[in-house]
C-alpha cells in the first residue's frame, strides 16, 4: 500500500494544477479553456518574445512553478511522467504570444519533441513564429559525441531563467533562442538515485534500487544510469557527481559557475546541504567561484530519494541574465 | 541500511550548517566563534530590536533558513531533534543585539525553554534585555485549557515573520513581543504522518506507522498524535486536518487567513498541492479568504512522510506585518 496523499490517481494532475493555481494566484492563472495550461499573470506582453515550456507532471515544482515574471510565460502540463499534448503546447504558445514570437524551451524526450513540433505547425497557420531549444544537459544519458541523444534534466531551469531574462530585455526571437541555447550548452547535470519512485496509478515502484546500493546517473523517471554501485558516504557521492559533471567543463581557475542541487522529492533537506558543503569545496579546489547556488527541491521525481547536480559555466552575458530580477512560485520570494 | 546521503552521523549538523552558509552566503554568515549560530548579514542594526530563534536540527529549512532581512536576525542550532545549548542561544542573542533588546521566539519544548532561560540570565549580566514568546500552535498536543503544554510547530514560521516585521518598523521590545505573541495566538496547526523518520545516528525509524494507517496529530519528532486511523483519501485527510485546526478558530464569513502547508521532508511536492486544493475549498466553504498561502517543505522532520497545516487568523495589524517585505533563504526569492 502506498503511504501517500492521493485521491483517485486519475485525478492527481488536475488536482495538482488546481491547488497550484489557488496557492499562487497572485503570479499565475489557469488558461481559460485548457486546464493543462498555466499562464503568468504578466503574460502576454505586447511586442515581447514569449517563453513557453512543458513536460510531464510528477516533477513539481517543475514545470508549472517556473511560470512567472522574467522566466516562463506559459507552461503545458502533461500526465505523470508523460508529455503534454500538442494542443496544450499550442495553447501555451498562443497564451504567451505578444506578437514577437515564442521560444519553446523544453527537454529532450521523444513525446515532448513530437508534440512541440505538431504545436509549432498548428500555431504557424495563425502567424505565430516559434523557435525551439531542446535541453540535453544530462551527461549520463549518452556520450558527448551523441549529445543530441542526451536527456534534459534540471539544467532546464537555468535555461528557462536565461531565456526569460533575455526576453525581458526586449530581445528578438532569434536572440532569445540563442541565449537559451547558450545557457543549456553551458550546463552539465548528473543524478544519483538511492530509492525509486512510485507512480500513483501503478502503486508500486516503477524500477528498483536494491538497499545498500545506489544508481549513478539515474534519469528523472528512473531511466538507468551509468552504473549501480554500493551506497557510499555523502562526501564520496558528492565528489563523484562533481567529477561527472565537470569532466566536460573546461574552466580556467577564477571562472564562475552557477550550481543547482535539486532533491528528487523524498531526500531530506538537510542532506542536500551536506552534499552542497562538499560540492562547493570541490569547486573551490578547482579554483572556481560559485556565483549563485540553488539548493532545494527544484525539479523532483515524485518520491524518489536522490539528487541531481547541475553546474553551469558563466560568462559575462550569462551572469548578467542570471542576475536579472525575476519571480516565479518555484523561486519563492516574499 | 539507510538509503541516505550521510557521512559520519556525528558530523551531520556541522556539515548541514556549513553547506547552508556556503549556499546562502549573500544573506547569512556563521558566527565567528560559535559554529552553531547563524546570523543575518544585516544584523545587528543599531537601535533596533533583534529577533532570535533556535531549535533542533533535522527540521530544515527551519530554523536557520529563516535568518534574513525582516525575519530572524540570528538562530541557535541544536543537534538533531535536540535543543541548542544555552551558550548558543546566548551567542545568538548577543549577535542580534542592536542595543534595543532581543526577542527570542521559540517553540514549547522543555530543552529549548530551559536553555533560553539560562541564556537570558547570561546576557542579562551584560545588559541585554530579552523578551520571550513560546510557540504552542499544535492543537493536537494538548487540550485548549492546557494550552501551555502544547508544542510549537510550523506556526513558529509565521510568528518569526510577524515578530521580524514588527522589529523592522522600529518598534520597542515590548511591542515586538506583543506582536509575536499575537501572531502565535492567531495560529492553529495540526499534522498527519504517513511514514516515520530515521535519525542518522540511529539508523532505524524512531517510531512506527503501520502501512495502511496514518497518525493524525503527529508531532515534529514523531510525538504520538490524537489517533491512529486507516489511511484515507487525500481529500478526507485534508478535510479532517482543516476541521482540527479550525475548531478553535471563531472566524466570521469574509475573514482572511494565512495558510501554511508544510511537507515533513519526504512528501512529494505535487501531493502538497493536491491537499491544498481541498483545503482552500474547505476554507472557501466557510466563507474565508486566503490572503497568503505557503505550500512546500518549510518545516520538515528529516525524511518523515506527512504534512502540517497551519491556519492563522488575520486582522489589519497582522495582515500589514505579514505583507511587509522580507528575505530569508527558506522564503526563496531571486
Amino acid at each position: 500500500m502506498m503511504q501517500r496523499f492521493l485521491n483517485d490517481p486519475d485525478d492527481v494532475v488536475d488536482e495538482t494544477v488546481r491547488g497550484f493555481v489557488k496557492a499562487h494566484g497572485a503570479q499565475v492563472r489557469l488558461h481559460p479553456s485548457n486546464p493543462r495550461v498555466v499562464v503568468s499573470v504578466d503574460t502576454p506582453r505586447a511586442g515581447r518574445v514569449g517563453v513557453v515550456t512543458g513536460g510531464g507532471s510528477g516533477h513539481e515544482p517543475a514545470f508549472l512553478g517556473y511560470v512567472g515574471r522574467g522566466v516562463v510565460d506559459a507552461v503545458a502540463v502533461g500526465e505523470i511522467f508523460s508529455s503534454p499534448t500538442a494542443n496544450s503546447f499550442a495553447d501555451a504558445i498562443r497564451a504567451a504570444d505578444g506578437g514577437a514570437g515564442v521560444a519553446v524551451l523544453f527537454g529532450n524526450y521523444a513525446g515532448d519533441t513530437m508534440n512541440v513540433k505538431l504545436a509549432t505547425r498548428m500555431v504557424a497557420k495563425e502567424g505565430i513564429a516559434v523557435a525551439t531549444v531542446i535541453a540535453n544537459d544530462d551527461v549520463s544519458s549518452a556520450p558527448l559525441d551523441e549529445r543530441d541523444r542526451r536527456r534534459g534534466v534540471a539544467g532546464e531551469i537555468l535555461m528557462w531563467k536565461i531565456g526569460g531574462a533575455k526576453a525581458a530585455t526586449g530581445a528578438t526571437l532569434e536572440e532569445v533562442q540563442a541565449a537559451a541555447q547558450k545557457a543549456i550548452d553551458a550546463c552539465r547535470s548528473g543524478g544519483v538515485g538511492l530509492a525509486p519512485c512510485t507512480l500513483p496509478a501503478v502503486g508500486q515502484p516503477n524500477f528498483t534500487i536494491a538497499p545498500g546500493t545506489m544508481e549513478v546517473g539515474i534519469g528523472h523517471h528512473g531511466e538507468p544510469g551509468m552504473r549501480i554501485e554500493p551506497l557510499r558516504a555523502a562526501n564520496d557521492i558528492a565528489d563523484d557527481m562533481l567529477r561527472i559533471v565537470m569532466v566536460e567543463h573546461d574552466l580556467p581557475p577564477g571562472a564562475s559557475v552557477a550550481v543547482l542541487l535539486s532533491g528528487l522529492g523524498a531526500t531530506p533537506v538537510n542532506e542536500l546541504y551536506v552534499l552542497y558543503d562538499r560540492i562547493e569545496s570541490g569547486l573551490a579546489e578547482r579554483g572556481l567561484r560559485v556565483h549563485r547556488a540553488l539548493v532545494g527541491n527544484y525539479f523532483t521525481s515524485l518520491d524518489m530519494v536522490g539528487v541531481t547536480l547541475t553546474v553551469m559555466a558563466l560568462d559575462a552575458e550569462l551572469t548578467a541574465l542570471l542576475d536579472m530580477d525575476c519571480a516565479a512560485p518555484a523561486f519563492g520570494g516574499w
